[in-house]
């Protein structure tokens, strides 16, 4: 195993590795900023580095300050956490090239999933389902129409130049297709000059579900279940569940199982998350993340397996050691992202914790680098700590969500907290019943009745 | 379901108590003490009466002043916690004469448990081993040596009148036995004017080992494993795991059943814990407690059942739900207890709390009323805290144990902490090879080499 493993990242993730580090008797490196001399997880490891000044780009993204200092601290391996360089697959190439593991897939697999349109190739290959449309522009009405009714209704007709929402119509039903084609090329060749549309099938309100796979460098690949993230604010997951409200026990066995054997189709190695757009019963592929997930705690809570660990040993060569039979799932996992922000507005709230004091008690975890006396620095992400509860059932981890909101106390600063109160009495969020556009117009609302 | 509870306790187990109410939606009233005033349990409460000044006697363990708190915030129930008023068959006679319950066993129950006699028949009559011996004073040494030779050497003779030690000899095998009992009780007629002695089956490196049982009002009964509680310092436990290294699933199957039907046939309502000794695979009965035990949050980890809530549940006359078969009990679990002590000398170590860090992350919990600016107030019992670590092996919850330990800080008191993290340096605590004497000669050694 590892003796040394130095982790490029900083926050509450940097924390999160360091831990799993320490139980598996593996030494730390920190790397901080000149910002971040007095965080949480410089404090704890073993040896820190000071790669730069801030922002990100001159620290955090300082490849070859990076390799300097795992070159100094003789450090084996190096995790990545997510974020920052995570997904960069020049960035794992030159660790693999100074002879240092990377902690997460090859280089090559990151830079297809980062390629959307080879992802979606690779993956629809794989048996992954993808959402359908044409796949280039249709001047063709007759044509485009054959295909409409193939597709199913709604469809969604767009620019092929486009951008912008100009140049895009839904057509809701047959009737009314031809007029969303000629509206909307109509528009794209006013706007744009091209008035060639291409067709996609129309989500209203879809789920955002992804399915958490596993896999070592032996052909050994595991799904460990989805966790539903369509609790999302401008793209930016706010809180995640695991398991879904959304999905039966067979519907989470089947896509589970699709997703694991086309990820082991693609020879992929580490953790991995696909992401769908659910609706309707169908799953649509968004597109794959190569790395640990901010949310990945939930899908740790309801199958009790550490993936931090599971990535430094498969990272090191080593067998699963269990197979799909083994993973069972448990009860039930709610985790809310709590952000240094103004819960109203959402502006950043960085500056000095005063005071701090963090829920405890049966099913409670808390993920977070804050201690009392830290200052937040104006810099970075403002994710702060990760609050995430589990309960033998939804309905009870909603009640234990409650409590442990209510004991929590940062002082100083504004934080998301109350934000997850009033979600608590919202009839749609405490029933399952949400989508992904659905706290978007929960906020909207809320903000023209205030 | 009731709408309001009294937590008739303080520190961490009315904080553990309050948890579980507000997760049920249950309003709560904390008592306490003019010492208490600013304490956890007391900010989070509902409701809250101060009982009377410190010591206990004048505000904790006031009944009077108890009920009188109960009547004026119209609660409907009691907890009692552990400590305090939680084994007092009166107190639970008076708050169930006053149309409240008594979230607890029957006074009945409880009193029949505090008659360490009457209990020792009463269980062994239900079918739990005790420890075989003469049930009185035997004078004829060859009847004596006949008994001896059926309980099996070594044998403890001691004498019937005696105390302290004195006319107290171990008889190691059958050619010793006629010595022993010789010196036994000449020693016994000279100190006490009685040479009568009796026999008991004699002990010498016993694991510390119990129950958790839970039982309805319907005659439901199951038990939730054990605990080994073996690391102990002048009877106080200090650490508790579960399960035990020391048993085999089968003697766990096989005590648990044991356990379970006789709490059964005795008609036992709520939480309790027989406590057993443990010796070259035999059980020999200690006690039993008709409460909640401190150490209860490593069962709630093995089993993920949240006893507290169940305890209020089955008080309120409600069916447990579910059976022994759907019990699994799953990884392990470690709690130390954190007293604010010195870790050298076990003085207490009361005082303003300057500095309060929690350990977070994977499977660690942390059940403590501290927080930073606290006061310690020196009235009452050292616990202030329970750090409870869970894994999937042992060895896995060991490394977590250790690192939870180096996160944690307690400023500007001593606290036993420390203690700890030596422990897990030590190989027999390492490998779980330890008994309830082991403590206590490691602490010996240490002192002698420091």
């Amino acid at each position: 195993m590892f003796e040394k493993i130095l982790i490029a990242n900083r926050g509450e993730i940097a924390l999160r590795v360091h831990r799993a580090c320490r139980e598996m008797g593996i030494r730390t490196v920190a790397i901080h900023s000149e910002a971040d001399a007095d965080a949480m997880h410089v404090r704890l490891a073993d040896e820190s580095v000071c790669v730069g000044p801030p922002p990100a780009g001159k620290s955090y993204l300082n490849i070859p300050q990076i390799i300097a200092a795992c070159e100094i601290t003789g450090a084996q391996a190096v995790h990545p956490g997510y974020g920052f360089l995570s997904e960069n697959a020049r960035f794992a190439e030159i660790v693999e090239a100074h002879g240092i593991a990377f902690i997460g897939p090859t280089a090559e697999h990151i830079r297809l999933m980062g390629d959307k349109i080879a992802a979606k190739k690779a993956v629809k290959d794989a048996g992954i389902p993808v959402v359908p449309g044409s796949d280039g522009g249709i001047t063709d009405i007759d044509e485009a129409k054959k295909l409409a009714d193939e597709i199913g209704y709604p469809v969604l007709v767009k620019a092929a130049s486009g951008g912008g929402g100009r140049g895009m119509k839904v057509a809701k039903d047959a009737a009314s297709f031809r007029e969303a084609v000629e509206t909307a090329s109509a528009e794209a060749l006013a706007a744009f000059g091209d008035g060639a549309v291409y067709l996609e099938k129309y989500l209203g309100q879809p789920r955002h579900i992804e399915i958490q796979i596993l896999a070592d460098q032996h052909g050994n690949v595991v799904h460990l279940g989805e966790r539903d993230c369509s609790l999302q604010r401008r793209h930016q997951k706010i809180l995640e569940e695991a398991p879904s409200p959304a999905l039966t026990p067979e519907a989470r066995a089947k896509i589970g199982a699709i997703t694991r054997d086309a990820v082991a189709a693609i020879g992929y190695r580490g953790v991995g998350t696909i992401e769908y757009l659910y609706e309707n019963g169908e799953f649509y592929f968004i597109e794959m993340n190569t790395r640990l997930q901010v949310e990945h705690p939930v899908t740790e809570a309801i199958t009790r397996i550490d993936l931090v660990r599971e990535q430094i040993r498969v990272a090191n060569g080593e067998e699963l050691g269990f197979t799909q039979d083994d993973i069972k799932f448990n009860g039930w996992a709610i985790e809310c992202r709590i952000n240094a922000e103004d819960p109203a507005t959402f502006a950043p709230s960085p500056g000095k914790v005063t005071d701090f004091h963090a829920p405890g008690g049966l099913g409670v975890r808390l993920d977070s680098a804050l201690y009392a006396g830290y200052a937040i620095p104006p810099y970075y992400d403002s994710l702060i700590g990760k609050l995430i509860v589990h309960g033998r059932t939804r309905e009870e981890t909603l009640l234990r969500l409650r409590r442990a909101l209510e004991e929590m106390v940062v002082g100083g600063i504004k934080t998301t907290t109350p934000l997850f109160l009033e979600l608590l009495e919202e009839p749609a969020f405490v029933s399952g019943d949400y989508h992904i556009r659905w706290l978007e117009s929960w906020l909207a609302e809320r903000n023209t009745a205030n």
